[in-house]
């Protein structure tokens, strides 16, 4: 008696013996292997593509013959001459099975499969997106057994799908009928499935076959940008992406001055609503646009964001979260609507998700931090610390995550500085200063060459140097630090004492000349004592919070640092040291995960594995609250310190000069200060 | 060992032991006794009321102690004192048992409590609401175990009411958290479950403890009117009634022209759906109003309509619906957001259900008669009609149903009638003329006495004598007939064969003059050949649609008629009969089921289980399509006579003389008319 022919697919190894003549497809399906198809197997998505291996396999003790599958028919010829078949490739539902045979699925035909990310280190990461396309043929209405078109529909995607159980929002029924007219009774399903087993929701339709891609965008909502990035389903690429400016700040700059706004002005609320959503509404109309494709094939959207702005965009008065206990509406993930938040212009069904709040202060896009570096599968313990108006932090390992934010302000973004600005052509990002002259030199955006560089004055002329972005203050600060120019407690020298007249008096304090618009051109910029106070009431906060988490998981070291956040990406890691913004750790233990929030947004786009890991991790994470701790203001006056007043920082001290200097005597007021010093 | 006590609960017979101290209300909801509570047993709604019983049971072979039940405590002396508790009754949350008792459960303490339909021979309903009240307390905020409002609400559910899962739409959302705080952190919810073992949803939230009652709207969608009734959902009472024109009649009269305006004009459709959608929103407003309650309270709609209406409401092109094969976009039940309607007044997350349609032209109005009447619960073979517009027919018994609908046109409303008006004061509703005289007599609406009466004229001075309606319509054109004024085959006789000067000349053919302006004031009204000529139009389609349905289940005769409709319940048997609109049955077996439809949709709106039924009954019933029936034609040329060519109608000819004679030799130029009804 011989036997069916034996199947073996690869890379999964999974095999099963199949009649002669069983499509390739059938067999994977039956076993359960992921081989993509749109058309169920009618020879028109060419998503099922295999590459047939043949000859001796002594791994499988099988030998296959060239025949062991059935020659091209008319479809894969036809299919080859119009786009074009890759060499040795098959179509999964039209290549038999004849003989015993060894199958590969490439990645690009596996719904599940692995890509890249380009950011964290090449990272990969698996596609198990929601929304998946499905092509049907549906049965004509027939007079003497009425059913609606939808039931038909249903019907249909039982029959050809195994798909038991779908509904169909009313935007979405109102366009069945014309597209099953016109696709003359096949069409194509955009359908989500929230999770395994869950209902099939329709969310698009498409008359006849309709390729794709379908695109989601992944949205990263901060209180001051917005970035959405266009992103393919199928593949992860992220088609385009934009950016702007979040319109509420017209409403106030930080988080509290809009919840503050909602407080005083009866419908404050619903304004900030209309004006974020609005934003969203029109980056994404703009985005399709950029990208030459209809908004229509938008069928989801991830958002993370921060609590206030979560609760803003969802209609939600935020109010709750500007006192004590700062209690959030929802704190669990949300799978809405597209259009019950204004996004109208996308797919008629289209899905927003958003990922779960941490707590009242640490919001969606914390998690999605935690979700794209993932504190809690890291062997060393880790510090994540996401720079912006609000910092959020995480810190952890294996064994447990905590996470807090801290009120930083928006001095690390350039704003409350005398010469800040945002960063943009003519800022200046990057600055040395030489510690025997005490002379800087500088770049800005917008240009390669440093300042002392010859051709500096030429390339920058189009944009002037106009101010100092979030990047560049840090530098100064620290660089001014490692001259000696300013002392650990954060004065200035004036300079009698610098020995540069770079050091100029400004009232009773003295500043430090950076670019002077009378013998350099452009603006004239100088750092204040006023900015140095600035910078170290954000790094005290940012450090402070740290310090909590460390105390709380009782630690006095972490294993290293990731600075996340679009503004984390350009922080370099020994000036961030030096002004005592983190913890003390060997500085290549110091990295940045770039927009870890919006690669967060990504992935959970692309994945439903992703958004039911991060519902659980959340529940894990212990949420300590900055604004109660006692704790936290003690670690917040050490840490005012420049890099601090009680840690040690031995290794940055071994890798960088901190001269041990004092001008206090010289009748600076701060006498506080002073003393809190001498006993450090 | 002494057992616990016996507690037997009336009317169910539900009995259990429990321990001395349970109370009476943890006695019945472990029983699964069907005992109210809003409040969860803490003594504040005092919807759990029972009445204990003492003494001899020989029946359940108890004796009861007066000591069977704990003596009241303060919550009922409080009660009591503030709101009266009836004699004899005891809250069930605080009456605790003490020994063997019987406790009987009143029927307004049953959430599943039967109430008398007032229509339909007072046949009972049994309640079965999708949304009740639910009261509970919920935990504060704790800013170190952070977890959003709704997070901890759906705790309290779990933990209070074992309610295990729990959705939240958007707009309650926001109101979530007002509510918690101004309520002290106990709220009163609308729960909606569509169905036993189904996830709940919070539709409305009100702060502390909401008495109700719960509102629902029973809708009944016609082409020309619009009915809704304002329902209570714990009492199935109907609060207020409110009616109004659909406003879509300015696009046109019938369905048939509408669906041709939406045809003709690009965003017509959305015209209309914008028109009906705001006249709902109107009228539930207005019911509010009327009964000075807050439409917040109305948590739930049922609408009824025909398919095109239908789909209008929705939102959908019925273009599909004005050709063969007249396919729905969707035939199921469909459970909506009101605010998905547009109906954005009433409870933020109120919920619409519409009935299924059961094909193409045989709409949720249709499946809204069949749950109101039961033809699948009748022993006998029943004819159902439901009058309108378009008439909706429904015949059969246990073992089998089929449905129609039939193109009457508006002649039965008045429409398309020389003298005709709808329905209103001056409209003349009854017509009886004298056999021997051949001299009129009539009622009109607004007027109890007959024209013949003393004191017509001046009882009539106001409203005058305008018109005649559809009832006054077939009772003229039925008295015309019985009288020897018009023929068989539906001629007017002229003066010289009648012999009265009311058989007036009117062009080639004869009218017959009901009321003389020039002698008796007001309108001249006459029946003219063509008013005749287009009853017959009307009644021929009605009597077809009937057929047809008979020949399919292969019967000549039905037991019993049941007029439906608004304008059903003023048609008079006898005369509908005479105008054979319906088949011969015996006059007293002719019924009329008032508005049908809308009380379908009132039954709906009580009751889950109603719904369920009506969903598996739909699927059961026989759809006939009418306008591609070739025997219809045949069916609606034999039924051009009056009453029929062909029929006997025996039982009627016995109950009513019917005049064989024809006006035919005298110069009418239908021939073929007549060799018809010779051969008849």
């Amino acid at each position: 008696m011989t036997q069916d022919p034996l199947v073996i697919f690869t890379p999964t190894g999974k095999r099963g013996r199949f009649p002669v003549g069983t499509p390739v497809l059938t067999a994977a399906r039956q076993l359960g292997v992921d081989l993509d198809s749109v058309c169920g197997g009618r020879g028109i998505c060419s998503k099922c593509q295999v590459s047939p291996s043949f000859g001796q396999f002594p791994k499988h003790g099988l030998t296959v013959s060239e025949g062991a599958l059935s020659g091209w028919n008319a479809v894969e010829q036809r299919y080859d001459e119009k786009r074009g078949l890759k060499p040795g490739r098959r179509l999964g539902c039209q290549a038999q099975v004849l003989g015993d045979i060894v199958i590969d699925v490439p990645p690009e035909s596996q719904v599940h499969r692995q890509v890249v990310r380009k950011e964290a280190a090449l990272r990969a990461m698996e596609m198990d997106p929601a929304t998946r396309l499905v092509m049907v043929d549906v049965a004509e209405p027939d007079m003497h057994e009425p059913t609606g078109d939808f039931e038909r529909l249903a019907r249909a995607l039982s029959d050809q799908w195994g798909i038991a159980e779908v509904a169909i929002d009313l935007p979405v029924l109102t366009r069945l009928q014309p597209a099953l007219r016109q696709g003359e009774w096949r069409v194509t399903l955009a359908l989500h499935q929230p999770r395994d087993g869950a209902p099939h929701r329709v969310t698009a339709v498409w008359p006849g076959f309709f390729e794709g891609p379908l695109l989601g965008l992944a949205i990263d909502l901060g209180s001051t940008t917005i970035a959405a990035h266009l992103t393919d389903l199928a593949t992860g690429e992220v088609v385009a992406s934009a950016g702007a400016m979040n319109p509420q700040i017209r409403f106030g700059e930080d988080l509290m001055s809009r919840v503050s706004y909602a407080m005083m002005n009866p419908g404050g609320d619903a304004e900030m609503t209309a004006a974020v959503r609005g934003a969203l509404a029109t980056l994404a109309a703009g985005l399709a646009e950029e990208s030459n494709t209809d908004q229509g094939r938008i069928v989801e959207a991830v958002v993370v964001c921060n609590p206030v702005m979560h609760h803003l965009l969802l209609g939600i008065d935020p109010v709750e979260l500007g006192q004590a206990p700062f209690a959030l509406a929802t704190s669990s993930a949300m799978e809405l609507a597209a259009s019950d938040l204004g996004l109208t212009g996308l797919a008629p069904g289209a899905r927003v998700y958003l990922l779960p709040c941490i707590a009242g202060h640490v919001g969606a896009d914390a998690a999605a931090v935690a979700l794209s570096e993932d504190p809690g599968a890291s062997e060393d313990l880790v510090l994540i610390v996401d720079v912006g108006t609000n910092a959020e932090i995480l810190l952890g390992n294996r064994e447990r995550v905590l996470a807090c934010s801290s009120p930083t302000g928006p001095a690390f973004e350039g704003a409350q500085i005398s010469s800040g600005q945002r960063a943009a052509p003519g800022a200046i990002e990057r600055v040395r200063i030489d510690p025997v002259t005490r002379e800087p030199r500088f770049r800005v955006i917008g240009c390669e060459l440093w300042s002392d560089e010859e051709g500096f004055a030429e390339a920058t002329a189009a944009t002037g140097v106009t101010g100092i972005c979030g990047s560049g203050i840090i530098e100064a600060v620290a660089e001014m630090r490692m001259a000696g120019l300013l002392d650990a407690s954060g004065l200035i020298g004036g300079a009698d004492r610098t020995g540069t007249p770079r050091s100029v008096p400004e009232g009773r304090t003295h500043a430090y000349l950076l670019h002077d618009a009378s013998t350099e051109g452009g603006a004239r910029i100088t750092v204040t004592q006023g900015d140095i106070r600035a910078i170290q009431l954000a790094k005290s906060a940012l450090y402070a919070g740290a310090r909590l988490l460390m105390d709380e998981i009782g630690t006095d070291t972490v294993d290293r640092v990731v600075l996340a956040g679009a503004f984390g990406a350009h922080i370099s890691p020994l000036h961030a040291m030096v002004l005592g913004m983190i913890p003390d750790v060997p500085l290549d233990k110091v990295t940045s995960a770039g927009n870890a929030a919006g690669t967060g947004a990504r992935i959970a786009l692309c994945s439903r594995s992703a958004r039911a890991k991060i519902e659980r991790e959340v529940q894990r994470i212990t949420k300590v609250e900055t604004a109660i701790e006692p704790r936290f203001q003690e670690h917040f006056v050490a840490a005012n310190a420049i890099p601090h007043a009680t840690a040690p920082f031995a290794l940055l001290r071994a890798a960088a000069p901190l001269p041990d200097l004092s001008f206090n005597s010289h009748g600076d007021a701060d006498g506080g200060r002073r003393r809190r010093r001498r006993t450090g």
